[in-house]
């Protein structure tokens, strides 16, 4: 069978993308990153979704390089997660330098190492107009870069099939999976239970409200309906 | 004035690149990888070198990385040290795969993180034919995806002086900035004193010897002869 790696980072597009991938027919890896991520949840729900599917998975300790990425606030606790609607000024205050790059460069050594042909990414249409990271043009180029570092293996493939989807399709791609949504993870405070208030809650519950479908995350449908609410009127206050 | 990340592995190369880079005027800031290198002696070099030239110093723990990439030589201690003269088999051995990638990603990450412009690389032409990850063609790509990646930031450049240079001639620089090769490692077995019979003892004899110039790593003229013959020795016997 051939064999993937997959990025899963244990928020909702990875661990749909790795449930897609497996659909495929691939044999799956995951791969987590521990970056000190103050959502540490997230790696637990990587985890505990891989042993759900009998994916095997390794959590790559990453968190040496935060000594040379002051002031981001994934894992910087003096700067305050932004909150509500992303915008490019809130989003960039999320950004650690190049960090996709590391992340991928690390799981090509995975899927080159194990004979992998594909490396596979959960990154979306959404990720775009902030991160240039998240972009074609930069996979494209990372994916030539590996492969020209490594004439001794067979090339790979990065693969990622939500590049030009929302959120909304990955979910919907997700219900007819059938994705555990209760093994993710999304809140940028890092809580068992989404705060429904960040910029990571706010694009998912927007997610699930596009599919009307309750987000599992949230207890009962009060507690939904209070989380859709707050966006709605986020939204019509108007992106900060 | 202008910033640069230098990437120190402690070897006589990386070191003489230090002094090289400091003397073209840059504010310099090193950085060293801990990828559980089994000549852990290096990184202590690098400190050591760093201490001397009040250089700023960072060393990034990758080992987690090694959970990926069984089979390397350079950190499994199953796999034997190739011996003698570097030839396409013996330096496969130890070859990580995608390691230049996982450290250019993180070197760079600082530099944007600083606002260095430039990431200088030790790189000579003696790795090109084995490592296809120090070829021009796969520096300049991750250069590119670096830049396509963080376009928020300022465009760092990749600076490679010695690209084009055998070690010999690196030495030759190094003389002249008067480099204290003493705090330098360069032997893969590790210990203190160099073993100078590994592959990457015996090229730096043939950079010393070609420059007329004892190694200062060795003791006496009595040692350095010992191993300047075994080195031509060897030559005489054909590279296996």
């Amino acid at each position: 069978m051939k064999k993937a790696v997959v990025v899963v980072s244990g928020g909702m597009d990875s661990v749909t993308l790795l449930y897609h991938t497996l659909n495929k027919g691939y044999e799956c890896y995951a791969i987590s990153f521990d970056y000190g991520q103050r959502h540490k949840r997230e790696l637990k729900m990587a985890e505990a979704t891989c042993t759900k599917l009998l994916v095997p998975h390794k959590i790559i300790d990453v968190k040496s390089i935060n000594q040379l990425l002051p002031g981001s606030s994934l894992t910087d606790k003096s700067v305050d997660v932004p909150k509500g609607l992303y915008s490019d000024n809130t989003m960039k205050a999320t950004v650690v330098p190049n960090r996709n790059m590391v992340f991928l460069s690390i799981a090509s050594a995975y899927a080159l190492s194990i004979g992998a042909r594909v490396v596979a990414l959960g990154i979306h249409a959404g990720d775009h107009a902030i991160y240039p990271d998240c972009r074609e043009e930069f996979l494209n180029l990372c994916n030539k870069t590996v492969n020209a570092g490594n004439l001794w293996f067979k090339p790979i493939k990065f693969y990622a099939p939500y590049l030009h989807k929302s959120k909304g399709e990955i979910v919907a791609d997700g219900l007819k999976l059938d994705v555990d949504y209760k093994l993710t993870h999304t809140c940028y405070v890092g809580k068992n239970q989404p705060c429904g208030k960040c910029g990571s809650c706010t694009e998912r519950i927007e997610a699930f409200f596009a599919n009307n479908v309750k987000d599992p995350l949230y207890k009962d449908v009060r507690e939904w309906a209070i989380a859709v609410n707050h966006v709605e009127s986020l939204k019509k206050g108007g992106r900060k």
